[in-house]
């Protein structure tokens, strides 16, 4: 039941593997990384997103930490704080100075205490990275709870694998659950990722328009909202996909359940704070390489938006609460 | 300050001339059609949409009548009518019955009156034609008026001409109005035709995913909303382009208010009477020629949506009230 967006980055040898998302549905290609400055380059591309950009943040830093053999513990903290440092810079949005933060406090204070600072800070970012797999498995699991037989699902965007990690659980459960998926304009994730991933593991899908939100819900084809998060804040607030915003509105409206899967934060404090990536409008104006709008028309991509707490009907943490 | 979108269908000597706006804004190509089996697939291929069905409809019993030299009266009645079944079947959400009826009547009228058929609806066409251009003339001020100096209004997919007529009388008067177009998918008549028209007439264009409304919204981006539709019921509510109805959805969640052009009509009590055309999922499914997402996943594609009249802020109907 495991699918590539669950797990879409890791070192193997000497290398990272990156599952270069924008070729799904045509071709399941890992991209080969080998330093910190290619990892930054995959994240800003969009190759990778969401929980794969905190993989290749966490493995660049064990990619440093490989490449190192004959440097001082002085000298490879140094790479390692640069390293977090571009990986900080990539996007806005994901809170990535709090994951690289982690890591350079590890290493700081392996430094400070003398301890073996290469391989107390692959330990430790290792077993991180396990227990964060174990925490989404239990969420996954959690998810699969929330389908009832006969539940239609409205989603958006892509939630690295735990939504049809969660559908073939329920399939193994006989229970019979269908899901509607938007396309997720610009970058088409809903179309390309969500709905490969479903249907590999047997799920009914239906693709529909972003248009179709406010349609499918007013004809009762959906009955719950599941939708991801990029970040979290302290007073439940989240950032996720462009368009996530307009569900959020109208599932209150139509009275549907509003589902998000979050990794509670306490660093932000309301979405007000969150910064949000605004995209190059290229991303916009130009398809399959072509300009789909005449030359001196701008265009203005924000590629998240930010949903208040009172729209959420239900927060499904990684973390049990 | 005239637009093609205006007017997108004219006869010159035998041939009625139909706007391809699936072209725009690549090219200006006008499509010739000498037959209501030609006419019906213009349509029907949305070739021409929106007020262009209008026109087509009725040039179609123009070119008709224009052919049918050497028949009777009666037989002439008879081509009429199979024309007006052809186009009444063509497409199900906009009211082509209603058109096709009036034209009808008038050549059933002149058969039972023993007038002549042929000069009485051809003249009746042309006056009722010319009737319509001058009050949309007539809307387009009536809209630009709506236009305040400073205003940023939203719009979706296209308006036949009118909005970007509306934006010239604004500059003309100078009163600075910018606009931003949802791309409205699948069939981007917004990034397409909207985009090249208010472009065309010098205006301040921006172009936002249909995912972006909220967004906009939200960090009052936008202070008015301005809308087409399709089809008119005597309650008030209106079909439109589908995504319509979230745009409204969300105008009201942020107190903005939301206008569209109505062409009232008492033939439908509520929008529940309304047939939603649910259109072929490839439109959806393929862009570009190339297919987006895995082959067993099914789309689900209305062509539009209908919005309750409790979210109109305030209707612009094509007759003055």
């Amino acid at each position: 039941m495991d699918t590539p967006l669950f797990w879409p980055a890791h070192i193997k040898g000497r290398v990272l593997y990156v599952l270069d998302e924008t070729l799904i549905p045509q071709k399941v290609v890992y991209i080969k990384i080998r330093t910190s400055a290619q990892a930054v380059r995959v994240i800003k591309t969009m190759k990778t997103r969401a929980f794969g950009q905190f993989l290749v943040v966490l493995n660049t830093f064990l990619l440093e930490i490989q490449f190192a053999t004959k440097v001082t513990d002085t000298q490879l903290l140094r790479r390692l704080q640069a390293a977090a440092k571009a990986l900080n810079a990539s996007r806005p949005t994901f809170p990535f100075s709090e994951v690289t933060g982690i890591v350079i406090r590890w290493a700081e204070e392996a430094h400070c205490s003398g301890g073996d600072l290469r391989s107390t800070v692959q330990r430790n970012i290792l077993g991180y990275m396990e227990g964060i797999r174990r925490q989404r498995l239990d969420r996954v699991a959690r998810l699969a709870g929330l389908m009832r037989d006969g539940d239609s699902i409205l989603t958006h965007c892509n939630l690295s694998g735990e939504l049809a990690m969660a559908a073939a659980l329920c399939r193994r459960e006989k229970r019979k659950v269908q899901f509607f998926v938007t396309e997720t304009r610009p970058y088409f994730q809903g179309a390309k990722l969500t709905c490969w991933e479903l249907k590999r593991v047997g799920a009914d899908v239906t693709l529909i328009a972003d248009n179709a939100v406010a349609s499918v819900m007013s004809d009762a084809l959906v009955n719950k909202v599941i939708v991801g998060s990029d970040r979290n804040c302290a007073n439940g607030d989240f950032a996720n996909k462009i368009g996530t915003y307009q569900m959020a509105v109208c599932a209150q409206e139509f009275h549907i359940p509003f589902y998000v899967l979050t990794q509670p934060s306490q660093k932000v404090k309301t979405g007000n704070d969150i910064p949000i990536e605004i995209r190059d409008d290229k991303e916009l104006l130009v398809f399959a390489g072509k300009r789909i709008v005449p030359r001196a028309v701008k265009g203005f991509y924000p590629g998240f938006d930010v949903v208040p707490h009172q729209y959420i009907t239900k927060a499904v943490p990684i973390h049990v609460k």
